[in-house]
C-alpha cells in the first residue's frame, strides 16, 4: 500500500525538525558537558596553576560576560595575540559563546602584518600577552580606529607585563560566570579566521564554523583513538588553525591541557615526563628538536607518547628516531583551509609485517581523508577527473567535506578560485598510491623543472635526509641558464659532523637519476616560518642571490 | 575598525556554506570510509561465513541498486523481519543508499501487529528470514496491497526454507557492485522507522534521521572509548532501536560484526571466547541469563568484555555478579525515541574510591545525556521548570539535542504532546541527584500509590533482588479496597531455591517503609517482551486477576 505522496517532496508527510530534535552543533558544547560529567577534574596546568574543568567552565562564561559587557556581539571580530596560556585556551570557548569569530594572530608576525590583519578583521577587541608589548602597540598605531585592548599578564613570564592596558584578570572578573551563553543561530556561523602566511600578496583571511569546527574536533579523537582524560601538550601553536582544533577535542575528553609558552625542549620533556603527558602535536621540527635533544643528553621517554606530525612530510630520520625515544608518530596531512590536518595516513593492519624501512615509507604519505572529511581526492585540475591510482600520474589534492573551510573573508576571487568544481583546491600535487593512499610529490609551486624534466624537491630532501651527517634539508629550484632550473640543496648537519657537497652530490647520485642530483649546495641553518614550516620562496630568492654574487662560505659546484 | 553590517544578518558579508564545504550527515559514510581504509579487514562473522569490509560494501551497493531497479526510491519504506544476520545488516546501509526508510520489524511480534507496521509504513518492500514463513505469509495475506518480498535463506538455519518468494541472494546479484549511492537530500532525511510497542492503543512510528544517525553512532563510540576494530557481538536485536545505532558505530570503527540469530547462553559464551568479543550490549535479562550460566557451569570469561546494558535499571546482582563473571556493564539509558540509550551513567574518577555497595548504586543511575545529546533533563512536566538537584524532588525526564527523533508518522498529535515546550517528554519520572545525575523513581505509569503515599516499584525490586533466593523479580500496583493499590511482586527463585512470601516479607520490612511491603506474591516465571522488558501492565492485570479469582500455587498473603 501507498499513501499519498507529494512530487516534490516525498517526505512532504513525515514529520521534520523541531526545537527539541535539532540543536545547532558547536564544541561549545564540549567544555560545558566536561564541566557536568567530571567538574573536578584536571582541565589545564599552567606552570604551578591549575584549573578544573568546572572553574575554567566558569571563568569562559565570565570572559564571555565580560565581552558582552563590552559590546561584542554576534557578527564581531576578537583578536588575540598570546601564546599557549590559559587566556588563549579560554578564548576558543568565551568568544564563540557571544556569537563572535576567534582572530588568533600568530605571535611571530611583525607589525605590519598584525596591523593589517586586525584592519582586515575588523577586530572590535584585542586580547594580547603582556609580553608582546611593543609590537601590539606598534600595530595598534597605524589603526584609524584600533580595538579595545585587553592585556593578559603572565604571572610566570619575567618580561610579561610591557603593556598598558585592562588588565584580563580584572576584565574578567566583571563577568558572570553564570552567564547564559547560546547556540549560534546557525551551526555555519563564522566561529574563527585565520590568515595564512601566503607566499605573495596580501594574507587570506580562512574563516571556519562551528559545524567544522565541532565535527573536527571529534574527528581528531577518533583518528587517534584518543580514550577519556587525555593529557594534552601544547607544543602546537592554538594560533595555528585554532590547534587543529584541539582545544575542543581535549574538552570533549575532559583531558587535560598542559600548557606552554613556547617549544623549548628541555622544558617540553620536562613536562611529559612531570605529567606523563599522552599526547601532543607539532611540526616535524619540533620532534626533530625533542629527538636531538633526548638523544644527546636525556635517556629516552619512559612512556610513549602519540604524536601527530604536520606541515611537511616526516623524513625516515624522523619518523625512525621518533619511535626510538618514545614518539609514536602519526601523520597527518592538511591546511589551515581544511582546520590544519583533515587527511591522515592511517596505518593499516598488514603494514605491521612490512620491513622499517618500508613502514617508514607508507607512513610518511598523506593518506586519506579523515572519517568526518567527506572525501580527499587526487584529481586534475582542469577536469576534476580523479587520476588512476597507480602511484605515478600526478594531480593536484582535493578536498570536499564538512571540514573544509566556509571561504575566503572578503575575497570573493580566490575563495571562487579554491572552490572552482566543487571541490577545495589545495594547490599540492600528489600521486594515488595503488592502495588508494596520496603521497604529495611536491607543492605545485615547489615542483623543479629541469631541462623540460620535473624534479621532485621531496624525493631529492627524501634522499639526503637519510645521509648520516644531514640534520635538516631543504630543496628548492635556482635559475639556471642551461637548464631553466637546477636543484639546490639547503643542509643543516648534524653537530660535529662535516660533509663537503661533493660527498652529498656522490650519495644522491647512488640514489636518484643524474637530473635530480643538486648542482648547488648552500650549509648552515635554514630558516623556519613561525610554524616551523621551511619558507620555500625565501630560500629560492636566497638560492638565486648566491649564484648572482659571492658564494657564502662552504657552497659549492 | 568596522566593516558595514547588514542589520538582520551580521554574517551577511562572511562567506557561507557551498558544495564544497557542507556535505549532508550520513552514517553511510562510515561504511564507504571501512572499505576504502581497511578493505580486507573482517567486518561480518556469522557462523563459519565471513566478510570483509570491501566485499560488505559491495554486497550492500548491490542490494541498493537492487532495491533501485525494483523501483525503490527516495520517501519509500523498506521493512524488514530479520534476526541478526548479514542480510539485517546489510540493509542498515543498502536502504537508506536509495533514500528509502528502514523499518525493521519486532521478531517476536504477531501478525496482527506485523500487517499493522506494514500497512501504517506503507512498506513497498519486505525482506524477511525464511524461517518466519507462516507469520509473514498470514500478516501477508491480511493486507490489500502487500509489498513485494524478497527472503533472505539461512544456510545456518534447518528451519531456514519456509517462505516462498525471491531469494535475497538471487536479488543482491542482480545489483551493480559499484553502485553509486547518493547522500540524503536533507541530512535530516528520515533514515528509519520503528514502531514502540506502547502499552495500549496502535503502537507509534518513530522517525529518525541520517544526522541523528550518524552523531548518535558516533555518541556510542565516544561513551565507551570504543577503539579501532572492535568485535561487536550482537546480543542486541537489531530491530531495536536499529540496534541503538551500533551497526554504523562498528563500521564507523572498522570492527567486526559477530552476528547472532538469538541469544542462547552457551552459544553466546562461545562466540565471546572464540572471536575475544570485545564489546556486546543487551537488556539485564541477557546478563542474567549469561551470568547464570557462566556461574553454574563454565569458568568466567577469560577477557573482559565491555558491556552496555539498557532497558531496565541493573539491579545490585546484575551488576555485582556481572563483574565476576567479566562483564565491565556500562549502564545506560533512553528509549526509541532517542535513538536507544542517549544518555549514560559515565563513571567519574571519584567513584573508584567508594565501596563496592556505593559503586553499584552510583552506576545504576540514568546519568547524563550522551555527549552528542545536547542535553537531559528532570523538570516539572508542565512548567518545564528543572527540579532542584537534591535527590528527592520528582520530575520528568527530557531530552533536547540531535539524538531525538523527527516525530511520530502520521500521528501529529501525539508528536506534539511529546514534544510540548520544546523538548521530548520520555513519561519517566527521575530525581536529579546532587550530583547532577538523574536517577529514576519509576516510568510514571509504574508508580504505585498506596494509601496517598508513592511507592517506587523500583525501590522495592532493588530490595527484593538483594535476597539470595531470588533470581529475577517485578513489582506492580494491584488494586486494594482500603488502601487503592498495594505493591505485589512477581519473583523468579534461583533454581533450588526455596522461599515463602512471609520470609521475603520479612526481609522487606527490615530494608523499606512498612507501606512499601508487597502484599502479595506471585511466584514463576515472568513473562518478557521481546526485547527483553517486563510488560508492567500485563503483570497489572494479573496481578488484579489473581486477587479476584483462585491465586495461583504458591501465591500468599
Amino acid at each position: 500500500m501507498s499513501r499519498p505522496r507529494s512530487p516534490t517532496d516525498p517526505f512532504a508527510a513525515w514529520p521534520k525538525r523541531n526545537d527539541a530534535n535539532f540543536v545547532a552543533l558547536t564544541p561549545i558544547t564540549f567544555l560545558a558537558k566536561a564541566a557536568q560529567v567530571h567538574p573536578d577534574r584536571l582541565a589545564l596546568v599552567y606552570n604551578d596553576a591549575r584549573q578544573s574543568w568546572s572553574e575554567t567552565y566558569a571563568r569562559c562564561r565570565r570572559l564571555a560576560a565580560a565581552l558582552a559587557l563590552a559590546g561584542i556581539t554576534r557578527g564581531d571580530t576578537v583578536s588575540v595575540l598570546l601564546p599557549n596560556t590559559p587566556p588563549m585556551y579560554e578564548a576558543h570557548f568565551a568568544v564563540p559563546m557571544v556569537g563572535a569569530v576567534l582572530n588568533t594572530l600568530n605571535t611571530r608576525i611583525d607589525v605590519a602584518l598584525i596591523a593589517f590583519q586586525l584592519r582586515h578583521a575588523g577586530t572590535k577587541l584585542l586580547i594580547a600577552d603582556g609580553a608582546y608589548g611593543a609590537v601590539v602597540e606598534a600595530a595598534l598605531a597605524r589603526l584609524d580606529d584600533p580595538p579595545r585592548l585587553v592585556v593578559a599578564n603572565d604571572p610566570y613570564e619575567p618580561g610579561g607585563r610591557g603593556l598598558a592596558g585592562r588588565d584580563y584578570e580584572d576584565f574578567l572578573a566583571e563577568g558572570d560566570p553564570g552567564y547564559l551563553w547560546r547556540h549560534p543561530e546557525d551551526e555555519c556561523d563564522p566561529i574563527a579566521l585565520s590568515y595564512t602566511s601566503g607566499t605573495t600578496g596580501d594574507p587570506k583571511g580562512v574563516v571556519t564554523n562551528h559545524r567544522g569546527a565541532y565535527l573536527n574536533a571529534i574527528g581528531q579523537i577518533l583518528s587517534w583513538d584518543m580514550p577519556d582524560a587525555p593529557v594534552y601538550l601544547w607544543t602546537l601553536p592554538m594560533f595555528h588553525c585554532n590547534g587543529w582544533c584541539f582545544p575542543w577535542a581535549v574538552a570533549a575528553k575532559a583531558g587535560v591541557n598542559v600548557c606552554l609558552r613556547g617549544v623549548v625542549p628541555p622544558i617540553v620533556i620536562e613536562q611529559i615526563r612531570r605529567h606523563s603527558v599522552t599526547h601532543m602535536s607539532g611540526a616535524p621540527i619540533v620532534y626533530d628538536m625533542l629527538i636531538g635533544a633526548l638523544e644527546s643528553g636525556d635517556a629516552p621517554l619512559r612512556h610513549t607518547v602519540k604524536a601527530m606530525l604536520a606541515g611537511a612530510a616526516p623524513t625516515t630520520r624522523t619518523l625512525h628516531k621518533g619511535k626510538q625515544v618514545g614518539f609514536d608518530i602519526t601523520h597527518v596531512y592538511g591546511l589551515t583551509e581544511v582546520y590544519g590536518p583533515a587527511a591522515i595516513c592511517t596505518p593499516r593492519d598488514e603494514w605491521r609485517g612490512a620491513g622499517d624501512a618500508e613502514r617508514v615509507r607508507l607512513n610518511a604519505r598523506q593518506g586519506v581523508a579523515n572519517i568526518m572529511q567527506e572525501s580527499m581526492i587526487v584529481a586534475d585540475p582542469k577536469t576534476l577527473r580523479p587520476v588512476p591510482a597507480d602511484g605515478e600520474t600526478l594531480g593536484e589534492i582535493m578536498f570536499r567535506g564538512n571540514v573544509t573551510m566556509s571561504g575566503y573573508l572578503e575575497n570573493p576571487a580566490a575563495t571562487e578560485a579554491a572552490f572552482a568544481g566543487g571541490w577545495f583546491h589545495t594547490g599540492d600535487l600528489a600521486v594515488m598510491e595503488l592502495d588508494g593512499y596520496a603521497r604529495i610529490t611536491d607543492r605545485s609551486k615547489d615542483i623543479i623543472i629541469s631541462g623540460g624534466e620535473n624534479v621532485s624537491s621531496l624525493e631529492v630532501e627524501e634522499v639526503l635526509s637519510r645521509h648520516p651527517s644531514v640534520a635538516a634539508v631543504a630543496v628548492v629550484a635556482k635559475s639556471d641558464e642551461h637548464w631553466g632550473e637546477v636543484p639546490c640543496a639547503f643542509v643543516e648537519l648534524v653537530a660535529g659532523q662535516d660533509v663537503t657537497a661533493r660527498e652529498l652530490q656522490g650519495f644522491c647520485r647512488d640514489h636518484l637519476a643524474r637530473y635530480k642530483v643538486p648542482k648547488a649546495f648552500v650549509f648552515g641553518p635554514i630558516p623556519r616560518t613561525a610554524t616551523g614550516k621551511i619558507p620555500k620562496f625565501e630560500l629560492r630568492s636566497l638560492a638565486n642571490k648566491t649564484a648572482a654574487s659571492t658564494p657564502p662560505p662552504r657552497t659549492a659546484v
